[in-house]
């Protein structure tokens, strides 16, 4: 019997070996000037990562019954953006982290000067292959991508992040802060899906809205669980640094039982949105079981 | 007696007046969350520089008659990325210099974590300025823009910069490094301006290229004869760093008089392929002699 949930791992699997393939051909090779630049770039972005950005753009597409081709360039720059906030956030300034997909980090490899050139180039490759495909709505999704990247979006919630560490932060800031961080480009990711079909209705971006702010909350939520409860192998990132560090999370602040029923409640209600959709919801509905139920 | 000098300057003061403007009010405010990130690219972008990139997108909208309105994101997202490169090239773990503009570099005033995120916030308002105008040739900006500011511009000028640093380049090496560097960034500046015209003339871009290759080149020249000749007061950053930090330069491989030579030539050349446009291209001929004048 073939149930829901293998059709969506079949799926997953599939939009994640698209994302990839996609991304590997978007990279300037490693023997284009300057070659070690585009190594590092390679290294950071290639092989690793769940890809939910990627997946979330094309189950944005699948919703608004846009082919996955027409999404092609949102997946990839939105995974672009959030590898090189990956790299500039793992530096000895930032986070300080030697580890990231389970290899070394990029500064750890290449060195602080490349890894901060490889988070610059990435993000400009991200709004590149945008404009590239030359599509009708791409200007749109170029002004939803800095908007979601900018200093009123992630950059913003990393600065945030930075001068909240040591402090106990409200739920409210808790979630003002993650909202920047981490929900913008989730947002971002499944509203550039959407408008890779051109023109988008009102109900599927007010769908989309909601559904990217529960998910990207829930993200967040289940990222602090993983970090008190999980080990550093199993993550491929350093484990129990929140706690190392005095971070704020919704561990601390709600403890595990809470924290773990605050998924729930996002989950039942992401379902409950999407109720009014046949089966081209069926990948949303996927990701939001994928995000909600990662190993805990 | 009004002479051509005189109106050049009175043109540059306005537009780097206007310039200075458009910056002003398309940054966030200080008192827009998050504050301190904010503050910092302010800081980073405002009262300072001599503005060059925005007057050449100015003086390209000139050029093809267009309106100086109709080119003020182009100014104001040339001025960004290349306060981003400034933010980041100063850091420790790149140049390390205290200096910028005559005032603490970024990193000295903020830290170098915020540093880190205002350059990556200023790019990514830079595409979104752009994008924010809905105009016509806005994608067409996005992509030329992110082209000179990624692996194949910008960046990756810094990253050959990186890895030649205590080698002696070849000259052929030493352009190839400087046009990523420099080049690319001023070349996009004269064709972002050029289109915001909308539609434009191929003996118009043909010119512009041409123009930027050279005045790309007559600049770093400038700068590396700046580098090894005047004081840190008058540069307002610290001078002679090359010669510290053994990087080759013109000044380094031709010597000083040849140096000068070269920008004579480039100069000459210049005025030369002007030579066929009216009055509409003065101020790309005032921007010429100021490259080129720099004091020494």
């Amino acid at each position: 019997m073939i149930t829901s949930s293998t059709v969506f791992e079949q799926w997953a699997t599939a939009h994640q070996q698209r994302a990839e393939q996609a991304l590997a051909s978007t990279l300037p090779s490693a023997d284009t000037q300057p070659e070690r630049l585009h190594a590092a770039m390679r290294y950071a972005v290639l092989g690793g990562g769940k890809r939910v950005r990627a997946l979330l753009s094309y189950a944005a597409a699948e919703l608004v019954g846009a082919p996955a081709s027409s999404a092609d360039a949102a997946a990839v720059a939105v995974e672009l953006i959030h590898a090189f906030s990956l790299v500039h956030d793992d530096m000895p300034c930032m986070d300080d982290d030697d580890l990231r997909r389970g290899k070394p980090s990029c500064h750890k490899q290449f060195g602080d000067a490349t890894a901060l050139l490889v988070g610059d180039a990435l993000q400009a490759l991200a709004f590149q292959c945008i404009a590239d495909t030359h599509a009708p709505q791409a200007l749109k999704q170029v002004q939803i991508l800095a908007q979601a990247t900018g200093s009123r979006g992630m950059c913003g919630g990393q600065d945030i992040d930075l001068h909240s560490t040591g402090k106990r932060l409200s739920r409210d800031a808790l979630e003002t802060m993650h909202q920047y961080k981490t929900g913008a480009l989730i947002r971002a990711a499944a509203l550039l899906g959407a408008y890779a079909a051109g023109q988008t209705e009102e109900k599927h971006l007010t769908l989309l809205n909601q559904y990217s702010q529960n998910m990207g909350l829930a993200f967040q939520v289940v990222d602090d669980i993983l970090d008190a409860t999980a080990d550093t192998h199993t993550l491929g990132k350093t484990a129990g640094k929140d706690a190392l560090q005095e971070k704020s999370t919704y561990v601390s602040l709600l403890g595990i039982d809470e924290a773990k029923a605050l998924v729930t409640t996002l989950y039942e209600q992401t379902l409950q949105s999407l109720a009014g959709f046949d089966q081209q919801a069926d990948s949303l509905r996927g990701i939001a079981r994928f995000i909600c139920e990662r190993p805990f």
